[in-house]
């Protein structure tokens, strides 16, 4: 059986050169005789790269090549990634990306397909990067019913964070930094906005809980918002700021699912998650909770996941499917706003007297916070427990003071 | 096909219970039309139990029953689970078991009847109750060279270490509390002395690396001699001690393997490891570091790591071996003394300006030490990197002070 790679970017080329740094060792967990790389598709050239003689325009050669079994797509993005995917598993090949995107936006239909033409379609690389989560979810926790999944997923935002966390550096500077050792791209919106933690945690939930969840029903929120103020009241607090993607099994079957920034307490195994590092919680029946930790990018923990992909595909007696699930529909997320959460509420007043008393009022017991150099007219406090559209009932209904930030406040 | 589970005690009923109730979800992703539950071997009665009818006392009737495929080794003990175990795969079934014991010192042999009678001989359970790693090393890891691993094996033992640093327990007073709470044998010395972490090591290092490690050929030392000085001035120096299992590999193709209470830095995963949670990090040439963190012991997490290699086994389309190592040899395990280390010493002198001359003569620039209520004569450091062999030469030749402590300084 022949591989072919479509897209030799950063992740693609980390695959070329996997596949055959570790060919023996492939070959020797797999069924079939040889396992070698005979396309790279790619439309710029790479003179004296050691797999110029692969590289090809076309993909139609892919597609033709009967010998290909099993094409890595490492291009990014929407198209025409899907669409060269959706040929190939049409066309009785297997697939592995990395590509989070297509997940998250065609998983289900994608699943359908390789099922119906009886190959698979794997994307271990397409969450946490090298660290291994999806075969671990889909069969080392085969005996749990899966409770709740929430984790540090983006690199990116993680590294900025700490440096807001550690070195009190601004959000710009912090992006700054991040842009300049690479970590961030120049346009940072997909980072910054939670857009790839989304991706994400679609991807997660999905396979925790066995019906697809996609970007749009997910509600985002990014940490362009967080101020020095409310890293340090955390710190005072005793935990971090962190942007967690989460998803949460309801008791009537449907889930709820956001990304958004939360206070973290600082004996959680997510408090110590720093940099570009990332980790994911996952709290099954059976295991209670179980993390994963190590680097979510990078081009060779990417890359050693789709290689792992590769070789599962390959150890397979037959083709039959390794990962299934049902699609979701329109009322499969609920609310968000009916979660119970508490939070962490920072606000500015002309009044103090008035305002803390009206807070009093409206949220009853709260956990006042301090830190030092707070500016005149801010307080900060935790609220208890309560469905967040209650919590936001009662933020509008406070008058003598203006809020200036709401954190929700996670209990792993 | 049929399942037997041979001893019905902590993790064999938690066993039952899981796979009775996932049934459905089990056979979903079996190739089995159905895989019940048919016989329990134990020598203990079950009045009432749910399962009182399938208790069986005599072992031969597993054995004969060609209906049984899978049989769950929740034993425990060398003997007769070793013995069992072996008539079960020469017959023809696959074995599932949670017993470090027993894999720690046969299973290269056990593996090899496996792969011969063409069944699987799985063992998720035995390290790290509910955390996957077993198979996540196998088969996720399976593009990268594993260098290192490293971990807090043992529950017991971090429970008894969190309350010395949390609490100022002394170790006595630790280890009676996590008696009371049913942490802790009556008889502790499996645990406190490092015999656990010890087996625990051997099985995963001969999974990463490829060959047998024994218990005997790995340098283990308990954690009954840490006092409470240490303690604190670990905490003084930015750590913890925390009792690490790791096997290293070497250039030479060999390895080190040791267990012992190590001084683990303040912004390692390992280092917020609380209570009885376990965590083990695999150090790839391609993932970079990957740490799994969650329960290392109880009922149900371990029991689901059981049903989870269960599920693996039924879920298989023909009865390729999953799980293969070679046998070790004598020679493979090098001499831990020539290991590269960093130290923590503390000790105790008669004559202070003496000793911390003689000891910067012998140790070259060392890091000092302070800690509130330190002792009169006593004195604590931290020495460079160097071959332990000549840490310890140092030590021996050092005459002005009676060295108290010497710990390892783990580098994640």
């Amino acid at each position: 059986m022949k591989v072919a790679i479509m897209g030799y970017g950063v992740v693609g080329s980390g695959v070329a050169e996997l596949l055959n740094k570790n060919r023996a060792n492939i070959i020797k967990k797999s069924t079939q005789p040889g396992l070698d790389l005979k396309y790279i598709l790619e439309v710029k050239d790479f003179p004296g790269d050691p797999n110029e003689g692969l590289i090809i325009k076309d993909f139609e050669t892919i597609l033709n090549d009967s010998e290909v079994g099993i094409v890595v797509e490492t291009m990014g993005g929407m198209s025409p990634a899907y669409e060269y995917t959706l040929a190939c598993l049409k066309a009785g090949k297997s697939v592995v990306t990395s590509n989070k995107e297509v997940v998250a936006a065609k998983g289900y239909e994608l699943l359908k397909v390789a099922d119906q033409m009886n190959v698979s379609y794997l994307f271990e690389a397409s969450v946490g990067g090298g660290i291994p989560i999806i075969r671990p979810i889909n069969q080392c926790l085969a005996a749990n019913e899966i409770k709740e999944i929430a984790g540090i997923l983006n690199g990116t935002t993680n590294f900025i964070l700490t440096r807001m966390i550690n070195d009190a550096m601004s959000f710009d500077d912090a992006l700054k930094l991040a842009q300049e050792k690479g970590y961030a791209e120049k346009d940072p919106t997909a980072d910054v906005e939670g857009h790839d933690a989304c991706r994400k945690i679609c991807i997660l939930s999905s396979l925790s809980f066995g019906r697809h969840v996609y970007p749009e029903q997910v509600y985002t929120e990014g940490i362009t918002k967080i101020d020095l103020a409310d890293v340090e009241y955390a710190r005072t607090w005793g935990g971090a700021i962190k942007l967690i993607g989460r998803a949460k099994k309801l008791d009537d079957g449907r889930i709820t699912a956001m990304v958004s920034p939360a206070l973290v307490e600082g004996h959680s195994q997510l408090a110590g998650v720093e940099g570009v590092f990332n980790a994911i919680l996952v709290r099954g029946d059976a295991t209670g909770d179980v993390v994963f930790y190590g680097r979510g990018a990078g081009k060779m923990p990417t890359a050693s996941a789709v290689v792992a992909d590769v070789i599962d595909i390959a150890g397979q007696c037959n083709s039959k499917k390794l990962i299934a699930w049902e699609d979701g529909g329109d009322d499969y997320v609920a609310d968000y706003k009916l979660t119970q959460t508490a939070a962490y509420i920072r606000c500015q007043t002309q009044n103090m007297v008035a305002a803390l008393k009206e807070v009093e009022s409206l949220f009853g017991q709260t956990q006042p916070l301090t830190r030092q150099d707070a500016l005149e007219g801010e307080f900060a406090f935790i609220t208890g427990l309560m469905a967040e559209k209650d919590l936001v009932g009662l933020m509008e209904r406070l008058t003598s003071a203006e809020v200036l930030s709401f954190i929700r406040i996670t209990d792993y």
